[in-house]
């Protein structure tokens, strides 16, 4: 096994399990906020406009964290810097 | 076990436990934010138009993650760029 | 093992993992939704169409991650890109 | 081990964890929400009917993931492509 | 180890943790609901024939779960193709 | 290890874990179930028979699953199809 | 390692493991149950001897689930068919 | 390792697990029922004693599935067959 | 690795993580019982002495548990029967 | 597998389960804190400026551990100082 | 590695485990029951003296489970018998 | 593999997993802390000083745990005396 | 590897590990004794007294069991007597 | 593998799970203990200085956990005498 292909299996491995490891956190807590937001509102009808600004920015702030995940994982598929330099070596050798 | 298939199978089992794995949150939190939406509008049927439109741009935002994931799954099984890459090197010979 | 048999093994073990997993999350989040719509019907029976409306919608959204799961197993089972790949290139030598 | 037997473990093995692990889910959830819906039935026995018509379609929609896990048990057990492709080929010699 | 007695060891061992496994929800779920039957008849006790009805046929759907595990176990064990065709082979010779 | 011996070892431990995992859920369920009689009894003495009435129809459902659990356990120790299979082999050899 | 040493060790292990895993369900289901029972007698003192009888007849029904694990701890120690057949092939030559 | 050997480790190391997982259960339960109790008679002292004959009939209920892991354990350290067996068998020779 | 050896060194790892392990459910039971009873005296002082007097007897009964654990440990540790045999062997041969 | 290789596989490896599993953490905070500002926003609406200011503190407090995670994450892909020094060892030779 | 260090190596491993483990059910249970006890001191200040007696008496009870878990580890590191005896046996040799 | 190469792995592996692990706690309990002082502020508006800065220094004093974590994980990276030592070795040769 | 760097390898996992897991219980158990303080004087400023000094001693006795684990650290750092054993045996020869 | 450098490998590995996993525990507290003292500042404002007094006392209590696991990752990398003693013997021989 090759360092390029060892390289690949790890990266896919990696990739796929950021993203699904890191959804589970983000997805609960929207839920979780969301939830709360519409028993606010039914409880506050009139303060519908700022529960829902609220609701948004917290929304955004929380899906930041899905979004590492998965900025972390496109970077280890498509821009993987070790990669790129493992098939780099192969096709060329080392320092040829 | 040349790298082709090595990276395939790594694929497969990554695609599956990425989706896997991935829509456990997303399922839990869409579930809760809909049971509290049903709970609001039992609670206050005037606001219904209020909470439902909520409720649906949360969904959406908590599917975001789900779909995350699914995007993943999809590109290790029809799009994977180091499987092209070694079935590439497997037909030609690397720099051939 | 030979590439073919090494891809059919580990295609068969996701397939069913993947929808094993995949179905706990929906499964839960659909009872949970469920449960709170009758006890707002229950609540507020004059509401219950909004909320059998409101319901239907949601469980279809939920029902949503798990047809992705089954979307991914089925795919792992019929339409394995790897596997045909893998089989054809058993039957006629690699690029032969 | 030749090909075939392997698939046929493997077969064995995810059809059962498959439908075990699968069942956990919905008839957690089913639980749930017949629970429910007996309490709310107690609690307005007018809107009996409503209720148990929801309580149904909820049912179903909920068995409908646990009947994704039991189909794909059964097609390993006994409409398993890769196994056939293997007996095939052990009967014939590949491509023979 | 030959062929045969390696899917009997499996078949053995996944036949035992279906069941085993697949008994704890449905177990679980059949509990909650038919406590929640009992609190809803001593709050009610008017309504005991709806509960019941409704209780027995939620118990139904729910142990329909178990039973599709106590069937796949059954197959496992008393009509497994694979270790029949196994048992075939071995004492024929494949294709003989 | 020859296979009559890894039969029966496997057989051994299945049977065990079988049995031991699978009285887990009934056990609790039967508790919540019982636990709930108990309450609903106290609360609302008039209905007693009503109430053990339907505790023992529940409680003999809730069984059920411990006795699935139970039954393959004792197939695997005493009627294992396999093992006799395996056990009449070494007695004449296959096919003799 | 023989059979015969093999089939013991896997009994003892299995033996402690069912009886000490199975325990555990219906102890904390009985202690649910008697727990309950007591809350009930302080709530409804005039009840007693219906709560008692019930009381008993549940902690006899979830006690089963912990006496099958014991029977099959002591089947596996004092009465294995496994362990006698070993024993007997082992003394004897298999059928000499 | 011989066989004594063997079976003298994992009877050791079964024993000691055997009662250690074995107590968890029985002394939550007894915890819960021993709580409730206290509860039950600070709520109603004049019931005390019905509520502590009670309990002492529980606690020895639940105290019997702890009794049954430590008389395994017991068993596997002082009475243990197989390593009754074992030993004879080294000491004479098999059948001597 | 002679017997001696190998049966020491599992002995201590099981005296260890029989006591350890066996502590957790006692320990958690008695902080259950004791706490209801300080809370039961707040409510009811005047049933103090009934309270402290069941609380005693309670906790002696959970104490059992752990004490089962200690005492399994402690004979592992200074009276290991298959210790002593091991050593025996060792300094006189076997049946010398 | 030389040490450049080894040491991008561990970077890989060790940048996504970083910020998977370290996204767990924040996100469900965020969504605590998210929530409960909305019910005090329903709760208290004069007080909502307050509540925002410090929500939106509270909510930079606690991104700032995730922030943590992904500059570690980063740092080992991009900025990785035992990677640099094995990629500048391989194409120099050490000390050379 | 030989006996007297191989002994070593697993008591100092179940030493440190043994004390880890043990000590997390005892202080859970030291913090409810103190926790209980502060709550029922502020409830009924006028009994504060017999909640503190009844407290210390229990909190010694569940520190004697703590306790036992030390002593065991204390044991195994400087009372060790079975690796006094080891280290004879590497001194004198065995029965020299 | 040399011992620097072995020493940066582990440091990676190690840096990445102390930060990811060490950020749960502090998070979760920051958000606790978080979402209690918004519904204390929700409550008690006028004590919105206290609670703010009774919050920070709560805030700061968790994040602290946070922060060993980080120092340590960037002490493995930049500044770990371990790997420091080992290339100075590897450069010189031990003692040259 | 021999005996005194095993034993040191051994020494410092189990350091560490020993009070990184016995610090998780007594830290929460002191979380919650402090929190239920707070709440008891927030409800009978009165007692802050009793409580205070109710607090305090609970939190030595709690604490006590993460000194243990903390002095068995230390023990295995500094004063390990396998440890010495083992440096003086190597630094000598055994019995030298 | 020589001696200091596995040591190095194990007190880094060490050093940073103690950390992490030793911050779980003692942050998860300081949430509570704050949360609480938040809680009772908003229900009794005049008692604001006894509860942040209590309060300060608590969290040094509790941080002192994470003290000691701070403390022994510290010396673990900067004063660990195992290492130290390695890196001497290395440099001079064994007694050299």
């Amino acid at each position: 096994m090759d360092a390029a292909t060892l390289i690949a299996v790890v990266s896919i491995l990696t990739a796929g399990l950021t993203i699904a490891i890191g959804s589970i956190g983000p997805a609960l807590a929207e839920g979780r906020a969301a939830a709360q937001a519409l028993q606010a509102i039914a409880q506050q009808p009139d303060a519908a406009n700022t529960i829902t600004r609220t609701l948004f920015v917290s929304l955004a702030m929380i899906e930041s964290t899905a979004i590492y995940c998965f900025v972390v994982a496109m970077i280890l598929i498509f821009a993987n810097p070790f990669a790129n330099r493992a098939i780099e070596a192969a096709s060329q050798g080392v320092g040829g």
